[in-house]
This record gives structure tokens, sequence and C-alpha cells, in this order.
């Protein structure tokens, strides 16, 4: 009888990788590809988990047919959105059998090793996770938008307005303001809006940087919006305590 | 001597007006076309101005060519910031001659008859306009991604920021949220975040009357939001208030 493999992929919007299991549960082979963020791009996720399930394979020293004899289990940045994840489950897989769930899941299985418990997750965007008795519950992670408080996205744009008014003499003036200015290369205002108009995630999740850096230095603006960002974190903290 | 006439021409995101004068001040005729957002979409801008230009020369029983002995004052949204003023002044238009401003300028100009005055606008963004001995103040009018406080779009995108945190238990419930669900046509707070992400400012303007109906109920949530877009607004007045 064919021996069985088993591959556990965590995908992220900055990279994937898999880790490849035998029967014993020795680790014998690892892979790492691209972007996996099933929302971001279906197609190069796939591509990127199919890709470093074969590196995976090749390190293990095995053909890469033996796909059809791993069992996998992937976290995926995405498919916490249904739509996603229904897009993602209409995938005709390479393997003997596919577990989907979210990045924020798999997180949450490794930093308690399988156990129930919860984790938080702060970076561009910011989202909560718990487990208890098999009943997941997910908070916040909604987007740049009109969520993710307290990531590094959100602190970014939320200096930006605030200087955006002290320029305008409409709120208290702090160094951030003219530490943007600099950053951007803007001279006012209004070339400051020009280049923040439209402007994605990532981009002002480079800003924050320069609010903490500044909030070290007591800046008022800065400590006022981290500040708010560690009120909503905790408030998520809170959250989970009861599950 | 051939006569000269005037042209006054004002656009905005979704009309375009000109009217008519002879050289005795007297309105002759009038045109109305479509958007005229110079920093939307320059070369629909410039179809909109010529447009309703033509349809005042018609109204007024002159021939097309007439173009060329108009001179025209017009006032566009979009032309405050330098580049997209730069660029419209590259045209090679058919007047004989043009004089440009902003859309806020105009207003003002139009609100105090000429004379020194102070316009405040709001519609999906806001902005505040000013003019004093020749001087001008342009404050606010950064733009829906970090800037408009206070306009609809605005209103539309703090309200889904705090109703999503409502969902999650992180903020105080009040009807607004399940009007927002049923608005939206949302069963729970992933639905609306896949429906809101990436949304531009006239989707969430377009949520803006429905935060105002739920302050008239004295809704906590969109009494809290208005709250803080009157504290803006009123900001911004006081700003003006010494020019």
């Amino acid at each position: 009888m064919q021996e069985h493999f088993f591959i556990g992929v965590d995908g992220g919007g900055t990279k994937c990788k898999a880790l490849l299991q035998n029967h014993k549960g020795e680790i014998v082979g690892e892979g790492l590809s691209g972007s996996a963020n099933a929302a971001t791009d279906l197609p190069v996720a796939i591509k990127s988990i199919v890709g470093a399930c074969h590196e995976a394979l090749l390190a293990a020293a095995l053909p890469l047919e033996y796909l059809r004899f791993c069992h996998v289990g992937m976290g995926l940045a995405g498919v916490n959105l249904p739509s996603i994840r229904h897009n993602m489950l209409q995938w005709q897989h390479p393997f003997a059998s596919v577990h989907l769930t979210t990045d924020l899941h798999i997180a949450c299985l490794g930093a308690h090793d399988g156990a129930d418990g919860a984790v938080i997750i702060t970076g561009t965007g910011s989202s909560a996770f718990a487990v208890l008795n098999g009943e997941q519950l997910n908070l916040g992670g909604h987007g740049f938008t009109a969520g993710d408080k307290g990531g590094g996205a959100w602190i970014g744009r939320a200096a930006t307005q605030v200087c955006l008014e002290a320029m305008d003499d409409l709120a208290p003036y702090s160094p951030l303001v003219d530490q943007l200015k600099t950053h951007l290369g803007c001279k006012d205002a209004t070339a400051v809006a020009e280049k923040v108009n439209g402007a994605p995630a990532v981009f002002f999740a480079s800003l924050a940087p320069l609010v903490l850096d500044a909030a070290a230095q007591q800046d008022v603006i800065a400590t006022a919006i981290l500040q708010d960002a560690a009120d909503y974190l905790s408030k998520l903290a809170r959250r989970l305590l009861p599950h």
C-alpha cells in the first residue's frame, strides 16, 4: 500500500510556506514560495501553494507525482471571506485531500500547540481569533477601508488625517507634521493630499514607523493615535478573554 | 469692430453650467452639460466646458464660431491641485481668453456678490474657502482617503467603521447597526466588510442619509458621528472668521 504524506501550508500576503511530514509525523521536507492571499489573487495563490509543495517534495527527494498521496492542511489569508472561501474550494487540486482554513486559525493552532487559545495579529491590518471547544471566533480584520483599526495602515492614515488638519491650523501642531511632510517630500497640505489620495494600505503602513518613532519622542499627535490603536487592541483582547 | 462676449463657467463633479453675457453685461444665453471635474477626467471636463458654451451660444442664436470672441471665466472642481491646474492650462482652448480658478472661488464670489467673504461647502467631500483683499485661503478639501471630514463620504465611512466594531461587540450597539446591514443587504460583519472594501467616496456618501435619519431618531452612533462632523465644520468656520 502506498504511504501517505501530510503537508501543512501557511499562505500569507507575502509568502507561502509548506512543511512535509511522513506518516510517522517526521518532517522530511520544506518549501517556500510567493504570495498566497486568496482574496488578492486566487490564481497566484494556487500557484504559490503548488510551488511550495513541489519544493517540499523535492527537498524530501520524492517525485512530484506524490502530491496525490499528500493530505494538505492549509491556512490561507483571505478565506475568512465566504465568497473567497467558496472560490478556493472550487479548485480541482492535485492532492489526496485538502483541509482549508484561515491563516489566523493555523496561527492560533501553532501558538497554542493545537489547544484552545486566542491570537491577535497586527501588521498592515489587524485581527483577532480564538478557538474554544471547536468553536471559532473571528474579530476585526474587516480590511483597510473601514476596519483593521490599530494596524500599520490604520496608524499611517490616522496620522495623515490629523497632520493635514494641523497643516490647516485646525488641530494642534506637533513635530510629526513636519516629519511627515519631509518623509513624503511635500511642501504643504495640498501636496500631501495629492500624494496620499487613493493610496493603498501598504503605502499608509509604510508611514507607521514614523508615527512609532514620533511617539517614542512624546509627540502629541503620534501618542494620541497609538493610544487609540492600543485601546482598540485592548478591547479585542478583553473580548477574547471569556472565550 | 467685433463685439466681445463673456462666459461664466461653473464646472463641478456632476454638471457644468455656462452663462453667456454680451458686452453690456446682459445674460443672453445659458448652457448645461455633464461632469467637469478636471481632477477626475480632464478630457471629459474639456468636452463638458465646450459643450455648455456651445449650448449657450445656440440659446443666444449666435454662431458657434463666436467662441473665439468669448472671454471665459471658469471655476472648476479639481484645479486647486497644482498638477491638475497645470494640465488644464496646457489646453489650446477655442476662446478669446480664459481665466481659470476653482469652483470654490466662484462659489465664494457668487455668495458674496464678488465682495470679500467665505464659504464652506459640504457634499460628498468638504472644504472651505475665503477671499480677503485679493488673498485666497483654502482649507480642507484634501480628498476622501485622508481628508474631507464632515462630508457625506466621511460620514458614511465613519458610520460603517463604528457599526463594524459594534457587530464585533467592541462598541455599544445602536439601531443604526441593523439599519446599515439591512440597507447593504448583509447578514453579518464579514458580508459588510466584503461589500465596503475598496468602495469609492460616492458609495460611502450614499450611506450618509441613513446616518442623518438615524441621528434624527437620537441613534447613539449616528449622533456621535454627526457631532464629530459638526465640530470639524465649526472649526473650519472659526478658522475662516479672522480672514
